[in-house]
């Protein structure tokens, strides 16, 4: 909760008292943190509620619970509340389809003349019939509609996406890549493999963004192969404080990598700055459960790409049937083709979508919470099939702690 | 002449006896370097001439001397040179304009069946009136052809222009990049500032090529931010081998590196990668003739490029103002737009062209030189106005010897 104001998606929550609202941020939010502050208000003011959305991170509910007592926005009403509308990064209209009216109208407009993007919830959707007569017939027809219960638990997570999906680039936070794990003034080594299938002339995309990171921390970091690592480290009088490896040399380097120089690997790194590590260091985990028959789903971000489609192509499922003893089922999904439903599987393993937002990953994550299916990448497998899971995760604490303590539980 | 053959542009140079290949191949070299070799044959075998052609590099021009005292190639006669055009690159098919028949016809259709590119020279232009007459009749119309003339030098360097501009990607040699001044298993740093116009996120290509090229050459970089270089520095416990920094921060880091570090710029070692850097430092020393109200064109490669912009319409025109003292005449040439004529110039500075193959930056100096105009690049001329242009060139010993010659003659 030590994240400013002014870095938290401000959700501006609009609706008529009676659509439930309370009880719809508290589905929404229940799951994972419960609401730790609340700054007091006249009846008339708005409500601001900061609360950790996960996997979006930290939002500020503006609940606009002191406008809603009628009808119609006065002209007063407006004035009073023009400053919500204003520090609205995402306007959620919650309403019951009986009840759209000259009200949202008046609100969605408001959102509207600011481009803000707007959710419409309709809400209370067990007791409802059908949301259709109320959707062709108003302006809202082009805007995303998520019908909610909270008694059934209809739509919240589909509401959670739908958000996440909303909420505007800049509050897609990303996690630092790597800087903050090596401190201004201070040295990390990259170790960047070049095979015959390594893009002539160039480096990949997380190697490129690792040392641009490190630059803009003050860091500053040795680049080099595998083959000349040792050579690099033997350059220094003073340890480097960390040290980064594609995941494809990793028992290599960890094997020429003194023990008390922290290791991790550019997988790694970009599980936690485009996804979730905690949850995929769980995904990774459940390797363990698989067993001969069950499906598993290896999905890449990209269409083309000749290193990973080797890495989820072959290697992944020769370790994985290696290391489970028997026959696994693996589908494969390319680029935007992910499956609606994932249910089916038993693990999902991904590349590090080094190409996407971050956004985009957290929506798979969701949709395979959702399900109950672990989603861990590329590199954390690798690192849990050579048996090296603990020293990779050794930089990230939190990370760390979850491992141990799945460990314990086994 | 150690180029290996293999590595050669094999240039076929193919025509009757009279049409004078041997006085064109000799106006077409005698500037550069004299024929060194010639392997003996006999009057029927082709005769190979391997030569320095600049600033394309080390060429073998295929003289078939041998095969063109009969009007047209009979079956035998072409199983003879058949050879010939499996190994040409580049045909050259000279003629004189009254004189193109069916030998020329089948020479043309040998070479195209290979998919070899073509050019057409008619030769003797000073005797001839007009090529029209015969371009229009014949399947070379599609064809480049060049008019010449050893008697007038008229065409020569359009010959070389062109043979350039057709030889094959394969055969427009890049120097190195840096490797080759690092060396196995050494060190490099490169000092990449990080200043507000630089790409999120990213490191500029430059940049990105030189680490490549220090991997593939087995050796390892530390790349630095100039405020962090003295950091980075002290972390060796043996010096780097070279330091490369962005001209831009030049005299920090030229302050802050031992003077026994060699020490260059990105940019002078694109002049060698891309262009000619002896060439380009006699450009930069060009700089001290310019005088009160010369013209010079600024050119750049990119049409959009913050940081090349500022430094060619803002930084270099002042520091060339301040150097002169007076007022020059600075053109801009942005992109493919680049003046067909450029002898109105005093000097013509260009950008490092990292985004173009090397073809296109020769053809530059090539017009260039054509009209004795100087050329040479940002950083250059960046070094020679800061007064670091004999520290930076040390790295590059022929550089280094062209430009203490001529700063002896001045």
């Amino acid at each position: 909760m030590k994240t400013p104001k002014s870095f938290r998606l401000h959700i501006g929550l609009f609706g008529r008292r009676n659509v439930g609202k309370s009880s719809l941020l508290n589905a929404l939010t229940q799951q994972e943190v419960s609401i730790v502050s609340e700054i007091a208000g006249t009846t008339t003011d708005p409500v601001e509620k900061p609360m950790e959305l996960l996997p979006l991170g930290p939002v500020l509910f503006i609940d606009t619970a002191g406008i809603d007592d009628v009808g119609a926005l006065g002209e007063k009403r407006i004035q009073k509340t023009v400053g919500v509308f204003d520090r609205t990064d995402l306007g959620v209209i919650v309403s019951s389809s009986q009840e759209w009216g000259e009200f949202e109208e008046q609100i969605l407009q408001q959102l509207q003349e600011r481009e803000v993007p707007v959710i419409i919830v309709l809400n209370k959707a067990d007791l409802q019939t059908a949301k259709s007569c109320m959707l062709n017939s108003f302006s809202v027809s082009q805007l995303p509609v998520v019908e909610t219960s909270v008694v059934t638990n209809q739509g919240i997570s589909k509401l959670r996406q739908t958000i996440l999906k909303s909420a505007p680039d800049d509050f897609i936070n990303r996690p630092s890549i790597v800087a903050d794990l090596v401190g201004p003034g201070e040295a990390a080594i990259l170790v960047v493999p070049i095979d015959k299938e390594a893009p002539k002339g160039r480096l990949i995309l997380p190697q490129v963004q690792s040392i641009r990171d490190l630059l803009d921390g003050d860091s500053f970091c040795m680049v080099v192969k595998e083959r000349e690592l040792r050579e690099a480290l033997s350059r220094f009088n003073k340890p480097p404080k960390l040290v980064v490896t594609d995941s494809q040399a990793f028992l290599k380097v960890a094997a020429d990598t003194p023990p008390d120089i922290p290791l991790t690997s550019f997988s790694i790194l970009f599980a936690r700055h485009q996804g979730d590590l905690t949850e995929m260091v769980r995904g990774a985990m459940a390797i363990d459960q698989l067993k001969a028959g069950d499906r598993v789903l290896i999905a890449e971000a990209c269409s083309h790409h000749p290193i990973g489609e080797d890495i989820g192509t072959v290697k992944i499922p020769r370790w994985l049937t290696q290391y489970v003893g028997g026959q696994l089922q693996f589908d494969h999904a390319r680029g935007r083709d992910f499956p609606a439903n994932v249910a089916d599987y038993k693990l999902i393993i991904h590349c590090g979508a080094c190409m996407w937002n971050r956004r985009e990953m957290l929506s798979r994550l969701i949709k395979a919470r959702q399900v109950g299916v672990p989603l861990t990448n590329y590199g954390l497998t690798i690192a849990y099939s050579l048996g090296i899971f603990e020293r990779a995760l050794q930089p990230f604490p939190a990370a760390l702690e979850v491992y141990k303590e799945l460990q314990a539980i086994k």
